[in-house]
């Protein structure tokens, strides 16, 4: 299903060439201001990576915001929060040569299989303009999460992305199924092109054992608790005070500029050069999906109240 | 929560230590035989590895299932299927030295956090004994799937621990959220000791752009459909026909039996030397669980129906 | 949380006097046209009630759809289902005299004591425009029901509202908590001024108890199998064929045209003329309203394939 | 499914004639003291009626409860909580003539008809002996709830049953879906032989418009707020701190001791004199699981802290 998180939860829709992504952020605490330049920054961020370059894709869409739902003034009300983003820039028969062939690597084959129909333009619901509606909601979030002092930070380098939380009090997270880091790895997961997931140390699994367990410092708390971190700030699926750290790594980009050899519904093959537009290198963008992700998965772990506007 | 799935679910509980360790399979289909010969042909895997020697815990338990409900002759009703079994050898009384104090890498001080009570006795509801309840479950849920042809076979080598699904038709999965890849990471990351996973190969994320992409096969179905498979048969978070192929890191066992620097309540620190039995090497009983919880994830996915067992 | 079933799920946003009401679809097959025609007639009879008069609410809106994601040349796409109908007919300053008092019978002092803010403006999110959204998804739902020759009609007289739903097969329902008729419960329960709920004949629980069960017919099948029906075609929480009847009664319209003791924030009282525009009866309007969420009920319990457009 | 709740929830299983009836609770507090007398006092409640006489089922079990997991020397751990209530008193060989027939009134088509298969001794699953999981658990929660001073008590008089609800502040509820009122009538329904269920004043839906809403007393607050109560308690779905009130309707005893015309697998009936025990009046046993369920219903939307024991 298309819904993310229990308490604090996204629902989000839109396929890349549709009308518009867009979502509705379910159980956000009432009496807050959105920040809604910051919401912008993420979202740039998103669209032009953070080093904005001609590294990235080659679309280029407004990203104007409309609110729906759920705010007066400016203030959420404690109802939905539902918003949609435009998609604006839609060429869409440059994809026709796609519309009965599977490119390689992509979810082409598989929404066929599924479904029996698919929106090939672009990449439809599978394209990675479906992030968008998860960065709008990680910033809300995030916003959320600065009121207990939380903040997140994601790097990236040759697509291993490095994500640091500072602030996470001891004690979030659940003890069997629904530990922190198996919620932190799902949300990574599903992000397009994510491939592996890492507690602590990228090679923690081939530390030897007398080196694994994190020393206790005397007296430590919060982050000074523990003289390492290769556990990554989470024992027993439950976090520990320290900064949570964890590693996500990405597939390369997909397209390939110079054709690509795609299967057609009778199985053969056939080289097509796309006319569309596509990354050329995603990874840049990469930090801030990351980022929201994990702004969401904490703020359905962490309970918000709702506050009076006066308040 | 406890629970482990939407349309089939596992609900668990129990501590190490306490009167028993169980659970409660809910969506079962009706009419099915259990093989209570291979639930215990996998209870024992769990339990000796799956190179039975000194080598693993040396606590041992007879693991005797009891089935509380949903089974009349050993054919299941639809009805919720609880069982039980028994924690029979159980010397709490070893582990005496351990209520007042937190040891380096455990649970211990993170369910103190989160509980302001927890059980002390060979890790209460964090020890690796929650795991029979998976494992039984599990067994239930790989007999379902052997009626779709669906087998799964994990290995461990150096507690990196490669598993492969043979028989998982295309079409499984959910595009965005809940991604079958996401799913799994879920439930592995869920296993105690697990620190990391990767789809497919495990450095995929290293592979240069133009060898990433698995390349069609002409004519190519279910596991002939590409040439390679560095995607681990899952594409756009939904599977493609091919072998589903993914790892997962562990990081080594925690308890050193030569004694650990423990923190007590107050944040001052003490040696401790535990006469509990611990694992020495729990590496070789993770196949098992692995293959448990890829179990539950699928029948998660894949709708069975009730049968009349006159059919 | 604004989510209604599990597999077949509405997520609804909107405030009264805000931008837009919608939702989002998740869970339709797809491979399916959707009948706009029938949605429109729907919502028609949602705003005029089924005997068009000046018995109804004076607002009027022209409940234009925008289909926002979903859909690809009118068909579905098996993807989340996006819908937005705007709120163009807004004359807030209406409701100015309202901001800071207490309507009698109304939610205004529930959701101001939640959340310690509300949209004052016509009811906002507790105003009987959120059963917008609720309609055009029951329509949506009804057409895939129809596809198992499965009907449902409701009637209104003194806002007793019988329903009965033709078609459905035996052995729909969950036998402990989901029973089927506990989800039409909560299901009616849902709708705004919905009072009380009965399965079969109303006074049911008046019956001496050697007339209550209903006799089997000899031979008999779907709607013969029992020569009465005062269970009202579910036995155990499960459906047995026979047709499914059950009973909603609503409470009258709370808005007083004359005027209202209105509480305002320091627990003093005041007489206040509302300017809005309010139901004089709701009642003729009701009937869809309740086949709407009789179809999410059921369209939650029945499982859909999705389809190739071809087929 | 069958699980009641969302963070306070009660997984149940058993059938009336297997080994034993029990239950999981999930998301109870951590630091509390279980009063096992008050579970034994609502559970003899559950077994000999408000009023123990001669007139309720001649069925006599012990109703000891075993306690597996969750609470160490009594206290809860913030773990699951499981539990079993032994079948002692199976005479199931009262029931061969049933095994082939389907008695009229009961779920034994229905489950038939759904899984194909069906326990026929006593009702299996769909016997009143699995609502001793509900009282079990539904005891728990009024424990927890008495922590907020919130008290629930139902009577029974010709089945119908009012149940009165006082100390729940205002702002308990969800407004569109998860409306407290729909939430307790999904709860009440789900009850064996419920049959209507209604907020407030029984014939509510036949008031007048001008009588119907509760009018606000001069500065009154939680149960002096209005100086009527007709709608329960109730508003949009939300408590206003007044005393919430409903009715639940019961329809009579099924099992007819004369003799009772069955139903044949072929469809032919033929005439059965029941040797099992059966209820005489159930009517008895029935307000100690409203207000079970009720508590239930009640202990998932109110959050509890966990509490170390030494507080």
């Amino acid at each position: 299903m298309n819904t993310f998180g229990n308490t604090f939860r996204l629902t989000t829709f839109g396929e890349s060439h549709g009308p518009a992504i867009g979502g509705i952020i379910d159980g956000c605490p009432a009496g807050r201001v959105i920040d809604q330049d910051f919401i912008l920054v993420q979202l740039r961020r998103r669209r032009e990576g953070d080093t904005p370059s001609e590294a990235t894709t080659t679309r280029r869409e407004s990203d104007h915001i409309e609110w729906l739902s759920g705010l007066m003034d400016g203030v959420t009300l404690g109802t939905p929060i539902a918003f949609v983003v435009r998609n604006s820039d839609c060429r869409s028969n440059d994809y026709d040569a796609l519309r009965d062939c599977f490119r390689p690597g992509h979810a082409d084959y598989t929404y066929q299989q599924k479904y029996g129909i698919r929106d090939h333009r672009g990449g439809g619901r599978a394209s990675g303009r479906e992030t968008v509606a998860r960065v709008v909601a990680g910033a809300v979030a995030q916003q959320l999460l600065m009121e207990h002092n939380i903040s997140i930070h994601a790097t990236n380098q040759d697509r291993d992305i490095t994500c640091t939380v500072l602030g996470v009090p001891a004690g979030i997270g659940e003890p069997v199924f629904n530990r922190l880091n198996a919620r932190l790895a799902f949300a990574m997961m599903s992000i397009p092109s994510a491939a592996s997931f890492a507690m602590g140390d990228w090679d923690i699994w081939r530390l030897p054992s007398n080196e694994f367990a994190d020393a206790w410092q005397q007296g430590g708390t919060a982050d000074t608790l523990t003289s390492t971190n290769h556990c990554g700030g989470i024992q027993g699926g439950i976090s520990n005070g320290m900064p949570i750290v964890f590693h996500v790594g990405f597939h390369p980009p997909l397209t390939n500029p110079e054709g690509m050899i795609c299967r057609l519904g009778d199985g053969s093959l056939k080289t097509v050069s796309p006319h569309g537009r596509h990354d050329h290198d995603h990874g840049t963008r990469l930090p801030v999906i990351v980022e929201s992700m994990t702004a969401l998965t904490l703020a359905d772990f962490i309970p918000f109240s709702h506050k009076s506007p006066a308040q």
